[in-house]
Formats: structure tokens, sequence, C-alpha cells
């Protein structure tokens, strides 16, 4: 348990950083388009697990790449994720009031600040990466835009939200729902475990490893997600729960039983784990975060 | 009269060549991503003027930028700003049903497509960019980015449209209407004048010339906008007129009266012209989009 708080602990401070990161990349503004602003800095200063930093922190550390840098990259996934929260929430598509425990941003705000918000937060992703304080290489940088652009687009995190909106009320074979999580949620937690490796230039068997890594703990982190939609407690999870199975979406838990769902989630966070072995003792934190992610009731 | 019949056919080949390269980086595909790139297709495809590739081609082409490179910038260009018109036309927003004659995207597929398909539209003009195709060189590519993310995030584009919502109804002094048409359709107008300048490694002079036609044809555009609003052919324009007026949203026309704005695009487009006087005769396709922008009638 003492490795458990240990992490915590350490996700937290992650969180603090990342946030602080976000709000010298959000400014404050005066002004007719301070509601704007506003609206992005209330979206993405509002918290959240801040995981998908920790991957870019923790990956990239393995290969010595400067904590300043990668907390760049950080922030910029953290704006892609933010604002495919925004549209996620709208009521055009799962209509959620509560995220975090808070009011969603068209509640707080508008429907139109809300597309508004998430269209600058995607744009100052790429703003940020472009920047040469991320890092001194153009070829780096263009090649960090490349691959978060292809995380992020309809090959990626859009296409497996259209996925999903597009199989609400139907029936979804398991390798279809595994398909849409892999787009949806999982090829933005492999671009953060790819970031680092991306910035120094790592050998192919290094990035080979991180992309099973984050494949098998997508993968085990959405089955997560599921296992808390059917059972979580909505106090803990700060969103309203059994809401998939009320909207006809496929789940893994439909599919595998909630015994069949833990068990497998235990299985892809041990192979999450046997990915790892070659960075040794430097991969302790990602160790925990396997068993963190698996255990979580949030 | 034949200058202009000149222009429209070279603004016909330039809208063909650009849809030409948009139908290729946005593939048909099969499966259940199918009807996001249908939406994507549908809208993107849909025609348009195609004034920005125009402007991308033609200015590129006084620093003899290759036309297929520079046709790359253009559909980067044209994805953004087919995104933004999605987006701009949800019921949350302006609330249209018609765009250039055609349903809009949330009438012929569903709202949560057209928010899908604008931001899977963004992120690929991003990766246009990101990929060597268009310039051999890294630091052009990521300059290039870093310049269309200025111009289309919050301190640009979108940032316009957020002040343009949030005065709805109210009067707008005629400094504030001219600063949201400057971030809202302006700074676009600009990144297209711009590309090739930038692609070239340009001069100062150079490029500070194209900023000025690009300023003073931007508010062109705008003002010539509202005055169709005020008074066009809904035969024409394919879209809804008296729009703005009904929905109290601010106009050059109010506070300028259609003379004085007809006037005002009158000088504007002279303006424009003069800055063009360093490319001497290599100019004159721009001269004549300048006459095509004052005088159009859709």
């Amino acid at each position: 348990m003492t490795d458990n708080i240990t992490f915590s602990e350490r996700l937290e401070t992650v969180g603090d950083k990342v946030t602080l990161a976000l709000d010298a990349l959000i400014p404050r503004v005066i002004g007719p388009e301070s509601e704007l602003y506003s609206a992005m800095r209330y979206a993405a200063l509002g918290g959240g697990k801040r995981l998908r930093p920790l991957f870019v922190l923790e990956c990239g550390r393995l290969f010595d790449v400067p904590a300043k840098r990668l907390m760049r990259v950080a922030a910029a996934v953290e704006c892609i994720h933010t604002y495919s929260l925004i549209h996620d929430d709208l009521p055009c598509m799962d209509n959620d009031d509560l995220r975090r425990g808070q009011p969603t941003v068209h509640k707080a705000y508008s429907e139109s600040l809300a597309v508004l918000a998430g269209d600058a937060l995607q744009t100052l992703a790429f703003e940020i990466l472009a920047d040469e304080e991320t890092h001194s290489q153009p070829r780096i940088r263009v090649a960090l835009i490349e691959n978060l652009a292809k995380a992020s687009g309809a090959r990626g995190m859009v296409g497996g939200q259209a996925i999903d909106m597009s199989a609400t009320g139907a029936k979804m074979e398991m390798a279809l729902i595994a398909r849409m999580q892999r787009m949806k949620t999982g090829s933005l937690i492999q671009f953060s475990a790819e970031a680092g490796a991306i910035m120094a230039g790592a050998s192919d068997e290094a990035r080979q490893a991180l992309t099973g890594f984050a494949h098998d703990l997508g993968l085990a982190f959405q089955i997560t997600d599921d296992l808390l939609d059917a059972e979580g407690d909505p106090k803990k999870t700060g969103k309203a729960v059994g809401k998939d199975a009320a909207q006809g979406k496929a789940s893994f838990v439909d599919d595998l039983g909630v015994e069949g769902a833990r068990q497998h989630t235990k299985l892809l966070g041990e192979q999450a784990k046997a990915h790892l072995d070659i960075f040794g003792s430097s991969a302790t934190i990602l160790h925990q975060s396997i068993d963190f992610i698996v255990n979580r009731s949030r």
C-alpha cells in the first residue's frame, strides 16, 4: 500500500505542475474574448487525473529528456484531451451535465462557447508543440505534431468517438469495441507514452516496448472505466453511473461480464508491466501507474 | 469585363484543383467510421469560392514556390475554413440550415457528426502541413504550422467568432466590429497570403506588402459580405439574407450605411492594390481578385 500512496502523491505533483503550465499557456485576458479564455481555463485547469501528462513525463524520463520540455508536450496532450471531453459532453453527443463533479462547460457557459473553447484548445495543442521551447530541433517538433495529429484525428480519437456515437443502441461486437477504444482513448495514451522517445530519438526497440505498454494499459484503462460505469460509486467517480447501459452504449462489461472484465484488466496489467522489463527499475513509477489504473475507484 | 471573365475562369480552375487535392487527402473509407469521412468530404468537397486557396497559390507564385507544395497548403487552409463553417452553422451558433444552397452538415448528417467532422478537419490541416510533401525543410513546415495555429485559434479565427457570438443583440462599436472581423476572417486570409513568403523565406518587405494587401482585402471582403446580407439575392448567395439584422448581429452596414459601406470597400480595394506595387505585373491576378471581391454578388 505504501507504493500506492507514493504513486498517488506523484500523480498529484504532476497534476499540479501541468495545471501551472496550462495556467501560463492559457492566460486570463481582458476584453470581448475574455469569456472564451475563461471557458478554456475552466475546462483545462479544472483537474482530472492527469494520467496522460504522467505518462509523457515518466516515459520521457527513461531517455533523459528535460522535464521542462516534457511538460510542454504534457500540456499539449492535456489540451487535446480536454477539448475532446468538452465536445463529448455536449447535448448532441453524450449530453453530460457533470464532469469531475462540476458543471460541464456548456452548462457553466453556453453550448456555443463549449464548441469554441474545444476548438481553440485543439489549435493551442499544435501551437505549443510548434514553439521552439518544446524542442530545439524543428524536425523533432514536426514529428511530435504529425504523431499527435494522427493520434487525435479521424484515424484516432475523433474517429473512435464517431464509431461510439454511431453504435448507440446497437449491439457491438467485442472486436469493434476494442477497435473503437483503441482509437478513442488508446491512441492519445500511446502518443503520451511515445513522445519522449520521439524527442530523444530512442531506439526502435524502446519505442516498441512503450507502444506495447500503452496498448495494454489503454485497454485496461477503458475496461476499468466500463466497470466503474456499471457498478461504481457516483460520489467517487464524480459523474452519473449506469449511463452507458441506459444509452445502449457498447461496453466491455456487456461482453465479458463483471468478473470476466476484472480478470481481463489484471491480465492486461501484467502484460503492460512485461513490456517495461527492458527499462528495469527506471520504470517503477510506470509499474505503479498500471496498478493504480487497474485498481482505481474513480 | 474580359479581365473579370479570365479571373472567374482562373478561380474555377483553382477550385477544381483544390477539390481534387482534398478528395485525395480525405479518402472514402469503408467501415464504422465511414460516416465521419463522408461528412468531412461532403463539407470539404462541396465547393465554395475557394478564394483562400487562390491567395495561397497566387501569392506563392510571386516567389516561385512549386504549385504542388502550395496546393497542400491551400488544402490545409480550406480544411480550417471548412471546419469553421461547419461549427458556425450549428444550431447553438448561427443555426443555419443552408450553406452554398445545400443542407448544412448537421442537417445532412447529424449535430454530433457535424461537431466531429469539424474537429477532424482541423486536425487534418495540421497533419497535412506536418508532412514532408508540403516542404522538404522541417523548419519551414513548423513555421507554417505555428502561423496557421495563431491565425485560427483563440487569438485569431475562433476568438473572432467568440466575439461575434457574445455581441449578438448588442450594439457593437465600429472599432470592435473591425477587430472581430480581422480575427474571424482576416487572420486566415492573411495566413493564405503569407504562406508562400514563409515557404520561400521571402524578404520582410515582400511579406509586409502581402500582410497589408491581406488586411485591406479581408476587410473589403467582410464589408461586401455584410452588404450582401443586407440587400443580396438569396438565389445568388445560396443562403438566407437579412439574417444578421434579424439576429441583431453587428454589421458594417449598420454603422456606415449601404452607400458608405460601398464607398469604403472601393477605397480598401485601391489600398490593397497599392500594396502589390512592388510585385509589378506578376500580381495581375491578385489585382483581379480585389475587383472580384469588391464587385461580387454572392
